[in-house]
């Protein structure tokens, strides 16, 4: 088992309608295929106590919290999961595909009020400390993704603020963070067909971690 | 009314039932009194979405959160409550009483697991970054507040870690909080009978407040 790679922390990132969910299953099938043991999970969420914040982030009007408060909740739901979720399944040897991790704080805050992004910064090195060893940023034209219509629970609609200018502004956040990150995020063309997608995230995925 | 003085940012802190509530309500009776127009609140709490997140905090099993994501949940509310409630009262001129504020977060997390302050003291300054003005620490003996009986609403009782050496642990924080910060903190001495905590908190209060 010497060649096998240790357990990998994986983050799907991108604007919405991306195909972060389908992809980040998808990934979890192809890790399955090659005989590793993949846990699955998502932000804001991941962890009982950490979906209950969830509830409080995704519910209720857009303005029912500031931005700093915002940051503040995702970041505790984030530390619940990390400690309930993340870390122990890597502890355990198994690999974690989390749909969406703090990049999407530094981005969505980041449009919406670019000063924040320093707030995000300071709170993430207070209590999290650790970023995925992959970054998988799904990147495509909001149009395209617009039009693809929306996989996600009714009633999670605080952030639906899908006006094009606003995904834009997401789009160019990603990018930059890719830039900002090269030794963890990979860009990945997200507007082709969903086998295409899966090929290359999984062309992604360090070659040690194949024993197939 | 140029000889009224600004409005006044005051928390009261202390351990389990040393009369935080009682003296709070009794602070705000004195205020009008003498002619202001206080605004009395409580953490964590104090606003709406702050309510919500007290409610995460206060019910539910003692290892719901770890000490960690507590110290980001209290300041998440705190923010809000600072936000919604707190910073518009003082700019309309009235006066803040509450029952607990950021205090309360260093000492508990402090008797938990001593090296903690330094991340509520990074987070309090990233997020929220004020103290108030006067800070009343209500000091007594443990045992004779257990014996007093907890007024306290069923069912939050998440913190009901009554024990006399927990208890002991936080008067001595609370203790030591008041010699680092003289310039805001005042110790009272919160066993004598009601009327007579009222009296000392009342000669507390600037003499500027006071224009009966
Ligand atoms: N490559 C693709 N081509 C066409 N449609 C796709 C593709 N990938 C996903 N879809 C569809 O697009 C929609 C959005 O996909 P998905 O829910 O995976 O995106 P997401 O990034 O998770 O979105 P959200 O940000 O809303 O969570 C779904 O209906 C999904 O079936
Ligand atoms: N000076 C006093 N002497 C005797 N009893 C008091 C005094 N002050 C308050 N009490 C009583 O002690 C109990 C606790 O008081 P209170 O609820 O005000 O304390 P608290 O600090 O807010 O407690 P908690 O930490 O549980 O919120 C109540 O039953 C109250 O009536
Ligand atoms: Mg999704
Ligand atoms: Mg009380």
């Amino acid at each position: 088992m010497d060649n096998v790679a240790p357990a990998l922390f994986i983050s799907l990132e991108g604007i919405d309608g991306s195909g972060k969910s389908t992809q980040a299953r998808r990934l979890a099938d192809h890790l399955r295929a090659i005989g590793r043991n993949p846990v699955l999970t998502r932000e804001p969420g991941g962890a009982p106590g950490a979906e209950e914040i969830r509830r409080l982030l995704v519910e209720g009007d857009p303005d029912r919290w500031s931005p700093e408060t915002e940051i503040l909740l995702f970041t505790a739901a984030r530390r619940d999961h990390l400690e309930r979720t993340i870390r122990p399944a890597l502890a355990g040897g198994r690999d974690v595909v989390t749909d969406r991790f703090a990049d999407s704080t530094r981005v969505y805050q980041g449009a919406t009020r670019g000063d924040l992004r320093g707030l995000v910064d300071a709170i993430h090195a207070d209590a999290i400390g650790v970023e995925p060893d992959l970054t998988l940023i799904l990147d495509m034209d909001p149009e395209v993704a617009l039009s693809r219509g929306l996989a996600r629970k009714s009633g999670e609609d605080r952030f639906e603020e899908f006006g094009l200018p606003f995904q834009q502004k997401l789009r160019a956040g990603f990018r930059a963070l890719a830039q900002e990150f090269p030794d963890r995020c990979v860009l990945i063309d997200a507007q082709a067909d969903e086998d295409t997608v899966t090929a290359a995230i999984a062309a992604a995925i360090p070659a040690a971690a194949d024993r197939a």
